[in-house]
C-alpha cells in the first residue's frame, strides 16, 4: 500500500483547502498549529482545531498515529498530525510534554529561528547547542512521543539533538545548502548525520527555501532530490512543503517577530519583499504532489523510490514515533 | 553623607528581618522577588510585598531611584528595590519589560544558571553569548532604567552585555575565581572589563562562593576584597551578600530546579549537602556589616573606601540607573 503524505504545512485552513488536500491524495497532512503560542494559548488553537474537526468529518481527524494513516487511506480521509514550529507552549516545563502530547502534539521544533530555552536557531550569530533544559526536553520527548523537528535550529544544535535523543529525528521542511544557499537550509555532512541516524528530511517548497526562488524549475528541484538521496538515501527524504495557503502578510511577520522585537525583522524576506513569496507554478498547491511524482520518475527514481518519497518513507518513520 | 546599602538579599520575609536590616543601618537593600515565576507568579509576589510594605511602614518603602536611598536615610527607614533572578517575568515579549519597571523592578539577571532567551548560564557547557532577543532586551533595559545584572551568566554572555548595554551593568552578587573557584565567581579580566565600562561588583558572603565556605575568615573575606580593588578600582566594589535568612531548603532546591528537569539538580551543592549553607559567624546577617567595617580598614582601605564599598559605591551606581 502506498501512502501520501505532506509532512508540514501552516495553511490558513478552511475546508476548501482540506479538499485541496483530498484531491492531492494526501492520507496525512502535519500541520503547525502554534509558533510562539504559550501553553494557554495552545489550548485555545486546540479549540479551533476541534471545530474544524467537527465541521469536516467526512475529510479530517486527528492523527495519533500511523494507525490513523492507514484508517484515513481506507476512509478516504486525510489524518491531521499536529506540531509546533517553537517550543513555546511548553514553557520552562518539563511537565508540559506530557500534557502536549495527550492533546495530539507529535512534532515539535526545539527552536524557532531564534535561541529558545532549548537550543539554538538558524538566526543566531553563536549556536551553543542543546541546552540543559534541552537534553531533559529530548528525553522526555523521547519517552512520550515526540519526535524533535529542527528545521529553523543551527547546525551544532541540531547535531546535538541527534547525538542526545535515542529516537530518529526530524528536519521535517528544509532543502539542502548545496542547492540553494539560505540560513534555513542544511549542509551535507548535517544530512548525511540525519540520515544514518535513521533521521527524515522533509524537502520544501517554500519560495525561500528554493533556487531560483518561485522561478525554481520541477526539473531542478527533482534533481536536487536525486543529489539528496545520492547523500542521505532515497528512504530518508520525504515532503514537507511548508505550504502556506491563504495567509495574510500579517502572519509571516509574527511568525518572524512574535514579540521579541520593537524594530521589525525580516527573516527570509526583505524590506521590499517582505510578505509571503509566490508558489512555484508546478506547486500552487498540495495537488502538485502529481508533477513531482512525474518530475522524479524522470530523473531516475524508480517507483518505489518515488513513493516512499511520497509518503512511504514518512509512514515508516511514523511508525517509530511511540 | 555616608550610605549602607546591601545589594542582594533573597530573604524569608518578615517584620524581624526588616528589623535587623535596620539594626544593621541598612539604607536600601536589594532583594529578588522572583526565580522563575512569569508575569501573573510575578505580579502575585507584587501583592505579597504589597502587604509587607503596609505592615511595616516604620522599617521599610518601595524604592524607586537613588533620591529614596536619600530619604530612606533621613527616615531610619529601608528602601526596598526589586530584582529579578532569571528573565522569566517577561517571557518572550519585548513590552513587558516596561511593565515590570513600571511595577518596581529595578534589576533583572538576563540569565539564573541555565541558558534563558536572552543569554547563557554559568553552568551550560557552551556560551553562545547574547542572543537575538536578548539586544532587543538590554536596548529596552536601558531606556526604561532597568540595571542588567549577570551574577548568574556566564563570560561570553556577560562580556557580550557590557559590551552592548549603553549603561553600566552590575554582577550583583559573586566573587572573584582569584580567591575561590566557582561556576559562578568571575575571572580577573571579565572583573577589569566591568570595571572600566562603570560596571559594580557586589560581593557576595554566600558560603559555596566563599574560600573555605562556611568557615572562611574575615581576614581572608577582606584580603580578597583589597586584591579585588587593585582589579577593579576601589570604587566599583559593594556588598551584595546573597543572604537567604531563614529560607527553608526547598527553596533552593527549587531555584536549582524550577520546572526544568525530571531529576534533581544540586547546583553549588552535592547531595550530601544539598541545602542552604551555613553563614560564615562573622556574617551570621547583615548586622555583619559592622565586622567587615572593620576587616575592610584593618587590610588597608581608607574611611572613604570602605565607605564606598559598605554603600557609597552602590549609591552611585543607583544614580546612573535612571
Amino acid at each position: 500500500m502506498n501512502f501520501k503524505i505532506d509532512n508540514l504545512q501552516y495553511c490558513n485552513w478552511s475546508r476548501k483547502i482540506f479538499e485541496i488536500n483530498r484531491q492531492a491524495g494526501l492520507d496525512a497532512v502535519h500541520v503547525t498549529i502554534v509558533y510562539h503560542e504559550d501553553f494557554d494559548e495552545f489550548q485555545n488553537v486546540i479549540r479551533l482545531w476541534n471545530k474544524h474537526f467537527k465541521e469536516n468529518p467526512d475529510l479530517i481527524f486527528l492523527g495519533k498515529d500511523f494507525k490513523d494513516i492507514e484508517k484515513a487511506k481506507a476512509e478516504s480521509k486525510t489524518a491531521i498530525f499536529f506540531g509546533f514550529q517553537n517550543c513555546s507552549p511548553i514553557e520552562d516545563d518539563i511537565e508540559l510534554i506530557e500534557k502536549v502530547h495527550e492533546k495530539g502534539c507529535r512534532f515539535m521544533q526545539l527552536t524557532y529561528n531564534n535561541q529558545s530555552l532549548l537550543a539554538t536557531g538558524c538566526y543566531e550569530k553563536n549556536d551553543s547547542g542543546v541546552t540543559n533544559f534541552g537534553r531533559e526536553v529530548i528525553k522526555e520527548m523521547n519517552r512520550v512521543g515526540i519526535v524533535i523537528d529542527m528545521s529553523h535550529s543551527a547546525e551544532k544544535s541540531t547535531l546535538d539533538a541527534i547525538d542526545i535523543s535515542e529516537k530518529p529525528i526530524a528536519i521535517t521542511h528544509a532543502n539542502p545548502i548545496f542547492w540553494h544557499v539560505a540560513k534555513r537550509n542544511k549542509s551535507n555532512d548535517l544530512l548525511k548525520t540525519l540520515a544514518d541516524s535513521g533521521g527524515m528530511l522533509g524537502l520544501s517548497l517554500y519560495s525561500h527555501h528554493l533556487k531560483d526562488s518561485s522561478n525554481c524549475t520541477l526539473e531542478s528541484f527533482c534533481e536536487m532530490t536525486a543529489k539528496t538521496a545520492e547523500i542521505m538515501g532515497a528512504k530518508n527524504i520525504g515532503i514537507g512543503s511548508d505550504l502556506c495557503l491563504n495567509q495574510p502578510d500579517s502572519i509571516v511577520e509574527w511568525m518572524r517577530n512574535g514579540t521579541w522585537t520593537k524594530t521589525k525583522n525580516y527573516g527570509e524576506g526583505t524590506k521590499n519583499k517582505s510578505g509571503f513569496p509566490n508558489q512555484p507554478d508546478w506547486f500552487l498547491d498540495s495537488r502538485g504532489f502529481n508533477n513531482i511524482e512525474t518530475g522524479l520518475k524522470k530523473v531516475g527514481f524508480n517507483s518505489e523510490e518515488v513513493n516512499g518519497i511520497l509518503g512511504n518513507n514518512w509512514f515508516n518513520f511514523y511508525k517509530g514515533i511511540n
